[in-house]
């Protein structure tokens, strides 16, 4: 594209380096920035620097922070007994959308991956060690993806854990809600079987 | 979404405000640029704040400038002879891109619309005129939209001009190349009948 405009090329460029904006999406962003008033971009790039320069890693769970320690590891309403272990911030996110989990977090920053090499000690899984042998913990639900990356760091942090005296408990596969079975793959639908549930009636048969 | 940082929160409502990015989209943003070292963000910042705060519109042909004269109206091997008026700047850099022309370009910054209230006057028409007016130019190529305000435009512009002694063109419409006749619209296609052009053969039968 000729853009006459050496500026504009680069902020076409600065843009082009989001993941998912291509050069076109860009120029189009780019463009749209200059329509709007000077201090639009001056508060929206202000954003954008604010959030760099002072996100910061929580020092307990490693999840990421406005402060030294997170927002969910300082809420005194949080249940400390239990840990949810996850591979990444986008996991805490996606648990705390459904407001069905109120312990506490720990971010591993990866999973084990020796291909990728990636192995323990490039994970928090130490940190993760140390929180439990403190001994307020009494469960740890580990919130992996079911992938050999995701059952090998399962496998690894079960076995660091295995003396420590706590539960460990993993979530729950099986078909979605409002999945149709017929378009649940093999795998997940075998699982399902495999880890079938007694029915819950009104009339209390069943039961966990 | 639950984000659990204002410094996320307030930039994904920044990244937010960008055409066709949603809340999903913008939070991928925000944390792909966390994960970038901080000197990618600040890089990022500068690029968009000294394109907003430096671009500058071209004081001859009212396009996007670094410069007080843009660079298409300072370049001295363009023809100053011919001046295509256009709607926006997009359409600047859409011609410019097709390498077919070498005159200077007008934007009028917006098309007749008694609708959304704009009128000559909020255009830049006079300033066409006043160019046109200083006597080099020969030909004003008028390459508007086919539509109501493109046309309205255009034989506004036209009038403005009649006794200018110039030559006024339009920019041919027809069939697009590669494009089915079965699939173009009746106008594009009835109008491409009535302009028919003579057949260009290596013979030398045709010419225009």
């Amino acid at each position: 594209m000729s853009y006459s405009s050496k500026l504009i090329e680069q902020a076409v460029e600065a843009l082009a380096t989001l993941p998912g904006i291509g050069r076109k999406t860009a120029l189009r962003l780019a463009l749209h920035l200059v329509k709007q008033p000077p201090e639009h971009t001056e508060a929206f790039a202000q954003a954008l620097l604010q959030m760099r320069r002072e996100i910061r890693e929580c020092s307990v769970c490693h999840n990421i922070s406005d402060t030294e320690v997170c927002s969910i590891c300082a809420d005194g309403r949080r249940d400390r007994s239990i840990i949810c272990v996850v591979e990444g911030i986008r996991d805490v996110m996606a648990i705390e959308e459904t407001g069905q989990y109120r312990g506490l977090y720990h971010v591993l920053g990866g999973l084990i991956s020796p291909i990728e090499g990636v192995g323990p000690a490039d994970l928090q899984i130490e940190t993760l060690v140390q929180r439990v042998g403190q001994g307020e913990v009494k469960e740890v639900l580990l919130a992996l993806s079911p992938t050999i990356e995701g059952d090998t760091t399962q496998h690894y942090i079960a076995r660091q854990l295995a003396d420590k005296g706590v539960r460990l408990t993993t979530i729950a596969r099986g078909v979605s809600f409002g999945g149709e079975l017929e378009y649940a793959d093999e795998l997940t639908l075998g699982r399902s079987i495999v880890g079938r549930l007694p029915l819950q009636t009104r009339f209390g048969e069943g039961g966990d």
